[in-house]
C-alpha cells in the first residue's frame, strides 16, 4: 500500500530589517522571566569567532540582557563543525548552565552546534549516541529541547527551519548529522541586515546551498510513491509534496532575481533580503520533504577535503563550504535525475530565469545543468571537484563516501546506484 | 517610521486520506503516557452533535484509547457557538477534568470551542475576561494551553491554523471573538475523508469562507505600509507579507479546480483532498496575514439573523453560516477597495479562472465581483442579503455592526468610513 499522509512543520518566524532588536522580548514569551526562586533566567548565546567580530551577537546578547535575562556567549564555534567542537560547546554549556533557552548567531555551523548543546543539556549520554547510524548510535532524544531562537547571518542554510544537525567526524573522516524532530528551532529570527557582512564566496557558496535545497525537495520522491507508513515511521523529511513544492518554487524565483546581484553588490539591500526570504523559504521546503543526490555527494566532498582554502573562510584548515560542496555535483546530478520527472526540471530551469541570454539549449536534461553552470560560473565558485584537488582517482572513494548517506539516497525518485554516482563524480570534475 | 518586520507562525501539519488514524500516537509525542504517579494521561475531544452522528469523534476517540490515554466526549458544541454554549463546554470540561490534552473534530464551531475551553482550563478568570473589547476584558493569556489537536471534518474556516476563536454573545447580539498567539493549535490533522459527509450548502458556504480568507488577506494592508511597531504590540494578523501572498495565491488556484466540483458532487474525493488543500493554505495565510470587510460587515449579518435557516443546517435554530454570511458582502466589498491595488485584485480574478465563459467583463473594478457572483450563483448560495431577510430599512444597524470590529478594519488597505460600509451593504442586498 502506498502513503496517503505528508507533514509539515515549522518554527515560528519574525522576518525583516530590526528583527533581532527583539529577541530578549521574544525570549520573555519562551521562558517566564524568573525562576519560582526569583533568580534571572539564563540564555546561553551559540556564535563563532567570524560572526562574533561583526558585533551582531555582542548587540544581541544586550539586547536579551536588556529585559533582564542573564546571557552567557559562547563564541568557539567551528565553521562546518566537528565533533569534537561539538563536544567542546557542550562541555562549555554544562559547565557554565543551566540555562533555560538557547539562542544561535550565526551561520549552520554556529545555529547546528547550538542544536547539538541543547541536545545535549536536555537529554542523557554523549553526542555520538545521537548521531546518525551506523556512525552513531542513532538514539532518538526521548526529553523536549530548550526553546531555540535561530538568527541566521547568511543567507543559505536554512538551519533555522529544519530539523538537522551537520558535523564531521574526524577519526573517522565522514560527515554526517542528527535528525530529529525535537532539533527544530523554536523561533526563527531572520534580519537581512545580519546577512550584509558575508563575503562574496560565502555569498555565492551559501546561495548555491539554497538552490540545491530548493531543486532536490522539489525533484524528490513524491511523499504518495513511498509505501504506507506506521506513525511512528515518519520521519521530518517525507518527499516532495504541495506544501514544500510551493516553498521551493517561490525560493527558485527570488533567487533568480537575486543570487548574481547580492554576489556582486554584498551591499545590495534589497538583494539581500530577497536572498534572505529565499533561504527562508527553500529551507522551509527541504526541511519537510528532503535532500537528495546533490547532498549525500557533499558529505565526501567536504569530508575528504585536503588543502582546499577558500576566500573569506578561516584560513587556519582547509574546508570546501558545505554550498561549494553541495553545488559541484548538482548539474551531474540532475542530468541523472531528468527521466524522473521531466516536467519539474524543465520548470525550475524557467524559475530560475532559464539558460543565459545568447545559449541556445535545446529543452531537456541538459537544460537545468546548463541553467546550474552558468550560475555557478556567475557568482564565482570553482569550475569543479578539480579545481578542489579531486581526480579521477578519488571518484571511488567518493562513492562510497556518498553511498553512507542512504538516509538522504532514499529522497532521490529513483534507486540511485554506486555505478550512479561514479556517473556522477566523474561528470563533476571540470563544469568549464 | 513605518514597520519593517513580518511574523508567521503555524501549527505541525499532517495531511492526508488516514491521518485521523493516527491521533493517539501523535498525541503521545505531545504528552507523555503517564503522570508521575502512574495513571493514565486524559483527553477531552470535543465535537458537536451532527459531527458526532458521523461516527468519526467516536472512532478517533478509539484510537487514542488504543494508546492507553483516557479520552472523556463533549459533543455539546453549537453550531455557530454562543458564549453560553461554550460556558456550558467550558462547564464539562471543569467537571470531569483534568485533562492533558485537547482534540478538536468538527467544523470552526468545535475547534473554535476547544479552543476556548483550553484558554479556560489553563488561565484563571471567565469566558467573557478574553473576549475581546469593548466586548469583554480583552484580557492576554498568561498561561500557555493544553496541546490542542484541531481535527476539521468542514473545508473552510482555518480554524486549525489561526489564533481566533469566534461567538456571539446573545446579551448584546453581537459576534466577537478572542484572538491571542496562545490559541492556535499545536497540531492540525487534516484527513479530507472527514469532509466527504458535508452537505451542499455547507460546502459551498465553507468554501466562501475559504475564498474569503484568501481574498481578504492577499488584500489586506500591505505589513510595510503600517507603522513601526513594538514587539508587544505585534498581532497575529500582520498584513499583506509575502508568505502569506503565497498561501492565498495557492489557495485561490486550488478552489478554481475544485469548489464547484466539490458543491456538485460531495464523493468527488479528489476534488474534496484539493478543497481540504485549499482551506488549510488559505488558513495559514489569513492566520497571519489578516482578514478586513468581508469578515467584518459578516459578524452583524450572521449576529442580527432573523429567521433564515438553511438546508443542512441544524434546525432548531436560525443561523446565517459564516461563510456565507461573509462573502455576501465580498463582491461589493472588493469593488470598493479595487483601487488599492488594482493589479492584485485581477491577478485574484485570474487565478479564480477569470469571468465564467460568454460573460464580457472589462478588466478593472467588476471584474472580480463579477467572478465572485458567478460562483456563488453556481455553488447555490442565497442571492443576496435580501434573501436572508435584510432589506434597506437594516443597513443603518449592519454598518454600526460593521464598524464594531474595529480590529478586523483595521487590516483594510484604506480607511473604511461607516459611509463606505453602508454603500457596500446597500449594494449586497441583491446580487441578481
Amino acid at each position: 500500500m502506498s502513503e496517503s499522509v505528508f507533514t509539515y512543520a515549522a518554527p515560528g518566524l519574525k522576518f525583516g530589517r530590526g528583527a533581532s532588536d527583539e529577541i530578549g522580548w521574544d525570549l520573555q514569551q519562551l521562558v517566564p522571566a524568573t525562576t519560582a526562586g526569583g533568580s534571572a533566567r539564563r540564555v546561553l548565546l551559540v556564535t563563532d569567532p567570524g560572526v562574533a567580530a561583526t558585533g551582531h551577537p555582542a548587540r544581541i546578547a544586550d539586547g536579551i540582557r536588556a529585559v533582564g535575562l542573564d546571557v552567557a556567549v559562547f563564541e568557539g564555534t567551528r565553521v562546518e563543525p566537528t565533533d569534537a567542537s561539538m563536544e567542546a560547546a557542550i562541555a562549555f554549556a554544562r559547565d557554565s548552565g543551566p540555562f533555560d533557552a538557547v539562542v544561535a548567531v550565526g551561520g549552520g555551523s554556529a545555529i547546528d552546534t547550538a542544536k547539538a548543546v541543547d541536545l545535549l543539556l536536555t537529554n542523557p549520554g554523549e553526542l555520538m549516541d545521537y548521531v546518525n547510524a551506523p556512525v552513531g548510535a542513532g538514539r532518538p532524544p526521548e526529553q523536549p529541547l530548550l526553546p531555540l531562537v535561530a538568527v541566521p547571518t547568511t543567507t543559505g542554510t536554512g538551519a533555522e527551519s529544519t530539523t538537522i544537525c551537520v558535523l564531521d567526524v574526524l577519526a573517522l573522516k565522514v560527515k554526517t548529522g542528527i535528525s530529529h524532530a525535537r532539533l527544530r528551532p523554536t523561533l526563527a529570527v531572520v534580519d537581512p541586515g545580519l546577512t550584509m557582512t558575508q563575503p562574496p564566496l560565502v555569498t555565492a557558496s551559501c546561495g548555491m546551498d539554497i538552490l540545491c535545497h530548493a531543486l532536490e525537495s522539489y525533484t524528490a520522491r513524491w511523499f504518495a510513491d513511498f509505501d504506507a507508513k506506521q506513525p511512528g515511521q515518519r520521519v521530518p523529511y517525507c518527499g516532495a509534496n504541495p506544501i514544500a513544492d510551493m516553498w521551493s518554487e517561490k525560493a527558485l524565483s527570488l533567487l533568480a532575481g537575486s543570487f548574481r546581484r547580492a554576489v556582486r553588490d554584498g551591499s545590495d539591500a534589497e538583494a539581500r533580503e530577497q536572498m534572505a526570504l529565499a533561504a527562508t523559504f527553500a529551507g522551509l521546503g527541504f526541511g519537510n520533504a528532503g535532500v537528495h543526490v546533490p547532498h549525500a555527494c557533499a558529505y565526501p566532498v567536504a569530508g575528504r577535503v585536503r588543502d582546499y582554502r577558500p576566500a573569506g573562510y578561516p584560513a587556519d584548515e582547509p574546508i570546501v563550504p558545505h554550498g561549494m560542496a553541495v553545488v559541484m555535483t548538482a548539474p551531474a546530478a540532475f542530468a541523472l535525475l531528468f527521466e524522473a520527472s521531466p516536467e519539474r526540471h524543465l520548470r525550475a530551469a524557467e524559475l530560475l530565469g532559464g539558460p543565459s541570454s545568447g545559449e541556445h539549449v535545446p529543452l531537456g536534461r541538459d537544460t537545468l545543468p546548463s541553467v546550474l553552470r552558468g550560475l555557478m560560473r556567475d557568482v564565482g565558485l570553482p569550475s569543479g571537484l578539480a579545481e578542489l584537488g579531486y581526480g579521477a582517482a578519488d571518484v571511488g572513494d567518493l562513492v562510497d563516501g556518498a553511498l553512507k548517506q542512504q538516509r538522504l539516497l532514499a529522497t532521490a525518485p529513483i534507486e540511485v546506484t554506486g555505478e550512479d554516482l561514479a556517473t556522477v563524480f566523474a561528470g563533476s570534475l571540470e563544469h568549464w
